[in-house]
């Protein structure tokens, strides 16, 4: 028996046409031989409004925040918002009824999807997939709320916002499904935002690998545990859209093991964010281990470093630190080392947050020289300053002034022949 | 260690202030050497919505209506519905912690609260309460949603619209609580309504069986489902109003054993219901076995028969047969009678809807006689017909035209010594 494992996110599930058209594209992929299960998220604007009424009810209760127990917050939260799941998995189970498709929904706690204890941020252990494999093989469809489980305690826990591709793949390793189809409100991967990007072009696959760094460096379409569990589990995950009547083409995009795709670019895609803060450091000591010491305290305050340049300062003896983090981080960070001024000893800090990260993608990268320098001619040839890079294996990011992105995008898409004939 | 139940319906739970308040009504009610549990009911308006999206989602599935399976439509509204109380739990739980008081959520799964497999008007078999107990008894307060149970595949049923006062004695029988307060927009039990007559008393006492025929009769505070309950489970139930504030009065009226009240009256409240339809079998054939073909038919359709008149009609040989039913049942009756008029053999079947029913009850009735004859003056003496009587050990009711309801209720209150000093 071949299993399929279908998700639909918030806008898809968004009203009861839209579950009745959910219904349909799961109908359309029926068939004998091919067992059956759906992930749904929330209605949207449900989980929004639970999340509302449980800060509500809690009051200073949610900003203290414990995970659990008789102060804790993340608990009862988890039970407040897993409800909006709850409705949509009986939704789509008696729309599908209502087709004369056999269905039944499966709570977190029914199949049961285990996590750990870390209410609001929980993560999954073990999904126990024998009985639902039964359920489905005998030719019921399941239908199973994302973002959801249950603890050791048997008690709801929720997987933090936007789960729902996390529980997917998960059901999808759990049932060693042929497929894990993602259904979104695009219709594939793109080489690069198409808002930017006229000529973009949807990839029919892309690897695991090219797809983490696009998914952590901005491009929203899949959250990145999800591409992280899909790839260590090798779960083959199509990203397609919901908005395709059942029956015309909705080929997506596949994201699968780099083997698997034949005609390899060097680079796949562009990706930008503009969530970037560039911090820079002046007149730092040039002591050994002072390095330690800042990018310590840093990482004790929870504050994601990802591009680190140093250099020497006019002041001999001294240099400069220049670091970027996410924006929502730096003043955070900025506190952390005026904080600690005295032992890392520097002459001041500043916060520049009109930066922008653009980067080129592709595991191609890995055998070819060279991809640097292209890049780097590309954005000279249009007078964009380079302020930091960072590397890895399989990409190749730059900082620059923010008002250039579009203007970066555009000439890296261009310079890596990925536009569209 | 003493347990209370406390229960509170939608409207007391209807917003995040509201629930607020709950909590502090909770909060005042603790003390040492006492546990609580607290039950709770959907936020007002959240059942009608979830209703309607489940029957929205379903289609003509829901007119079929089969309880479960493939084709049902029943198991999945539950999962639907449940998850109103689902979220009314966490959030007063959220509530409860913020006022510094330990408190957890129980879902019907959870504690458990077993029921048969009738989905959406589900029966509770047994709630195995050890667990809840031994947590409550350690001080933290549990929050219960009514309505909700779980089935022997552990599936989420619910027992039916307006089951969450049953879910709180059940709970209360299974903790062996000392008493279960139920906590409503009214602040008791009345001898009338008091809309009808201004000089109503509240009662501080009602008996078990003096509630259930006031419940049966119309007066909607407690589900007759919840009273009966009590009543076999010998579960001392107080009805009280959920908006005083804590601390000040609020008696309520204390539904308990006969023998508890110590100051009987012979009639204790005087009941009624517009909901009446009386139907006329005029010419039926005056032979053995006809009324059992009759009701025996009624029976089959589902139609519950209340009064039953038999006359000698004008033709020799014949008779007139009288009989009332609820409103929403009479064109069932009808139907189901003029289909099988010629086994049944009449003449015409007429319907009059502008009835009314008013009843007197009260437990004193057994140990006096007179009460009929009191009865019967007080409405003749403001010229009211009596249409049609039942009676059981412990209520007398008429029937009469529903445009002299209010003045049978009031001349009633006042015969039998009920009006207020």
């Amino acid at each position: 028996m071949e299993r399929l494992v279908m998700k639909f996110g918030g806008t898809s599930m968004g009203a009861v046409d839209r579950i009745q058209r959910v219904a349909r594209i799961v109908a359309a992929e029926r068939r004998p031989g091919r067992a059956i299960a759906v992930v749904v998220s929330a209605m949207s604007g449900e989980t929004d409004r639970l999340v509302g009424l449980a800060r509500g009810a809690a009051g200073d209760l949610a900003e203290r925040g414990e995970r659990a127990g008789p102060q804790g917050f993340w608990d009862e939260y988890d039970v407040v918002v897993a409800a909006g799941e709850q409705v949509s998995t009986g939704l789509l189970a008696l729309a599908l009824r209502a087709q004369g498709i056999p269905a039944r929904s499966w709570q977190g706690w029914q199949v049961p999807v285990r996590t750990d204890e870390a209410h609001g941020v929980a993560r999954i252990d073990d999904i126990p997939a024998e009985a639902l494999a039964t359920a489905i093989d005998g030719g019921e469809v399941a239908v199973i709320p994302g973002f959801q489980g249950v603890d050791a305690d048997g008690r709801v826990s929720t997987l933090g916002r936007g789960g729902s591709d996390t529980s997917a793949v998960a059901v999808a390793a759990a049932l060693k499904a042929v497929r894990c189809d993602i259904y979104t409100d695009v219709d594939g991967i793109y080489t690069t935002d198409p808002r930017i990007v006229q000529r973009a072009r949807r990839m029919e696959r892309i690897s695991y690998e090219e797809m983490l760094e696009m998914a952590s460096l901005g491009a929203k379409v899949l959250q990145t545990r999800s591409v992280e569990l899909a790839m260590a589990q090798r779960v083959p995950t199509r990203v397609l859209s919901s908005f395709v009547e059942p029956g015309e083409p909705n080929p997506g995009t596949m994201v699968c093991d780099e083997d698997e795709i034949v005609e390899k670019q060097i680079v796949s895609g562009i990706a930008y964010s503009r969530d970037e803060a560039k911090i820079s450091l002046v007149g730092v000591a040039d002591t050994p281990g002072v390095a330690a010491e800042i990018f310590g305290r840093l990482a004790e305050a929870g504050v994601n470093v990802d591009m680190i340049v140093q250099s020497h300062a006019r002041t001999p003896g001294a240099q400069n630190i220049v670091f970027t983090c996410s924006d929502r981080d730096a003043v955070r960070a900025v506190e952390t080392l005026e904080g600690a001024r005295d032992r890392i000893g520097f002459e001041t800090a500043q916060v520049r947050r009109d930066v922008a990260k653009v980067s080129a993608i592709g595991v191609g990268m890995r055998s070819h020289v060279g991809v640097a320098r292209t890049m780097f001619q590309a954005l000279a040839s249009k007078s964009i300053n380079i302020e930091a890079i960072s590397t890895s294996e399989i990409k190749i990011s730059v900082l620059i002034d923010a008002s250039y992105t579009e203007l970066a995008v555009r000439a890296l898409h261009s310079a890596f022949g990925l536009d569209a004939v």
